[in-house]
């Protein structure tokens, strides 16, 4: 008799684990916080290129959306973004560690079934929870190179982007 | 007697499938080739902010790296960066779309093991083809989001980040 074993096409395997993800962003985390560091502590609230938001504004919509965000994806509970509340750059790396782990704590907490899950993010964005989470992860990558050309145009060069040490 | 089956932790859980991840890297094309449409014709290949790449130069180095980066993933032979040969953007966005297909060529023909083995990316970058996948797609998002704020400074709406259409 042959093998009548199912292959599943190689399309429908996993590209990564959950655990090879989460090492993904919190790299990107520590790439962002350095990113934080680097910039200047006077220009950090306020510096803007195009009309665009300085620096803080960029960083509190990342924390914020991540922090609510990553509960959302826990336990369904879909709160308003966290606001950051914060006059310093010290403050801001504050609660930049809080979230780091915050992220920690929860995503050992979620079901792996909970990423095929098709949920209404924020009340507002629905799509699966992969989905979501790697939108929390670009979006960070996408406002964290909009402040690399800020400090260029400072004059500052930027953390590497490779590095993720 | 008890099920002793090894039940595996959530974290080593497949995140998403590798056909996920292709049509998510996909929509992010999609966006990245709206930008370049977006950009002004004069500008691409000239403007710059504190002494960085132009436009051209940045979505150059996206081309060069993501098409003989494929390569190397399928066949573990990594040859040079290919190199942009444009002088119109007409000419860049027909390079854009053979390089999205030539991805969704590889893709199916990269055996699903091949994500996990770690190999030397162009000679010089060691890490798993799933890293190296993920480095593609994340410098994508990152050199597009300083093309953003190019666009931003000069006066241009850039085309909206959530929209993958």
């Amino acid at each position: 008799m042959e093998n009548t074993t199912q292959i599943e096409p190689a399309q429908n395997q996993a590209f990564l684990s959950s655990q090879q993800l989460l090492d993904h962003w919190q790299a990107h985390r520590r790439l962002t916080r350095r990113l934080i560091e680097a910039f200047p502590a006077d220009q950090f609230f306020t510096y803007s290129l195009g009309g665009m938001r300085p620096c803080s504004e960029l960083i509190a919509e990342i924390l914020g959306m991540t922090g609510a965000g990553m509960e959302g994806v826990r336990s369904g509970r879909w709160d308003a973004f966290q606001t950051m509340d914060a006059s310093s750059k010290d403050e801001v790396l504050a609660q930049w560690d809080q979230v780091t782990a915050q992220i920690d704590t929860i995503w050992p907490q979620i079901p792996t079934s909970r990423y095929q899950e098709v949920d209404l993010a924020f009340g507002l964005y629905e799509g699966t929870m992969y989905w979501f989470i790697l939108y929390l992860i670009d979006n960070e990558i996408h406002h964290r190179a909009q402040a690399y050309v800020y400090l260029r145009t400072l004059g500052i060069e930027p953390p590497a982007f490779w590095d993720r040490s």
